[in-house]
């Protein structure tokens, strides 16, 4: 693991490092270099690791109750470089919307590819980050990740025990279902009850997949793209409660 | 309006109060009787005005918000006397439970009929409610109330624009959504995944059918009465969030 750079960041440090040739960052309480819980964060398709989502995430759940959070860009997204395949899966994926075709049977097949890169990058990006001081091999685990996020922490998570508490949400059941029955920790599961793009009985299927004793549904009312932003502060109490964090302040 | 009885109670002022012949409790802040938002709550089934769950969750509200919290006791509940007919449903519930049949039919066709006599009750003890200076009739008030709760919660609701946002869940479909089609305010809506009571496409069909546009639904893993205690501080952020109150305490 390689720190490429280091700096202020709306009251955090944000460290840019790279595992192998995955690039990822690292936000930390600004306060100092404090053992805390640790937080991975998957983004969503077509985004990156520093997108405005994952930077206000991360605030929250770092000014918030102190955690660090760690996200790392997927495979050919943000800094990474695109194979023929993806570009392949890309215009597909603007053929369908441009048609009006579902999007759905293209993002699966898609996400489910991305998912065997990124599921063992992950893992060695967590044994890079425990390593560090400030994390190590023995505090709390937690994952977060909606949309594409979901279609590569759901499989993460059911072979990565270091996991504890997982965010999921917002993705079709068709082949995270098989996944998801082998997760056992508390989860906190987002769908919109109005998306134009998963059908009601995918997201509830794939709610309904958890083997976990705890988990909890949010659904809301609404289209995909209107997830309300009161749901990253319910994740971040989500992660507060499982973690034993108090949080000191939700803005 | 009578007050009858005035005690501290667990850092609240509690003021034992008569509408008529219709009993309830008002909590208030200990601090001082302050203008503040109202919350109207349900108790549940064979419960009362003070029930533990009750007195919880007020204590939720008026001490980490600074609401007041106002609770009636139920047609046949509590202090009220029971009739003939009462008498008669809670036996025909007890007989379905003693045989193993669904409750459902019985609890339907009974709560329909309480909120029948419920909601004109809770409409005369609004209007005494709003005569209090700490309360007024500009304040925003609110409703929570699950299971009977709903059950009366959800036809006064229908009828009654002075509640702007409210809690409801746990209940069946049967008569309810019709009515819940009138409701347009935002609205959280808890439901058990797993409960042997309500089946999982009723309580699903209740929700769907508010007309409400922001409306979000929580449910949990877990059987009936197995409602995950963090629904409740969900509850309190529900209304701090739409009636524009700070969360100072959720202990």
């Amino acid at each position: 693991m390689q720190f490429t750079a280091e700096s202020p960041s709306n009251g955090m440090i944000e460290r840019d490092f790279t595992v192998g040739h995955v690039p990822g960052v690292l936000w930390s309480p600004a306060s100092g270099v404090v053992r805390a819980p640790l937080i991975l964060m998957g983004h969503g398709g077509g985004t990156h690791k520093k997108a405005p989502a994952m930077a206000g995430r991360a605030h929250r759940l770092v000014t918030g109750c102190g955690f660090h959070v760690a996200v790392i860009d997927a495979p050919g997204h943000g800094d990474r470089p695109r194979t023929a395949h993806d570009e392949q899966e890309i215009a597909a994926l603007f053929e369908a919307r441009a048609a009006g075709e579902p999007e759905g049977p293209i993002v699966v097949r898609y996400n489910a590819h991305l998912a065997e890169i990124a599921v063992p990058e992950w893992q060695a990006t967590l044994d890079a980050l425990q390593e560090l001081p400030e994390i190590g091999t023995d505090g709390p685990v937690g994952y977060f990740g909606i949309n594409m996020g979901t279609a590569i922490g759901v499989p993460l998570a059911a072979v990565e025990p270091r996991i504890t508490a997982a965010v999921f949400g917002q993705h079709w059941p068709d082949v995270l279902a098989e996944k998801a029955k082998q997760v056992t920790i508390p989860i906190e599961f987002v769908l919109q009850w109005n998306d134009e793009h998963i059908p009601r009985e995918s997201g509830l299927a794939l709610f309904d997949a958890f083997a976990s004793e705890e988990k909890t549904l949010h659904a809301n009312a609404g289209k995909h793209k209107e997830l309300p932003r009161f749901e990253t502060d319910s994740a971040v109490r989500f992660f507060a409660r499982h973690f034993g964090r108090a949080i000191t302040s939700l803005i």
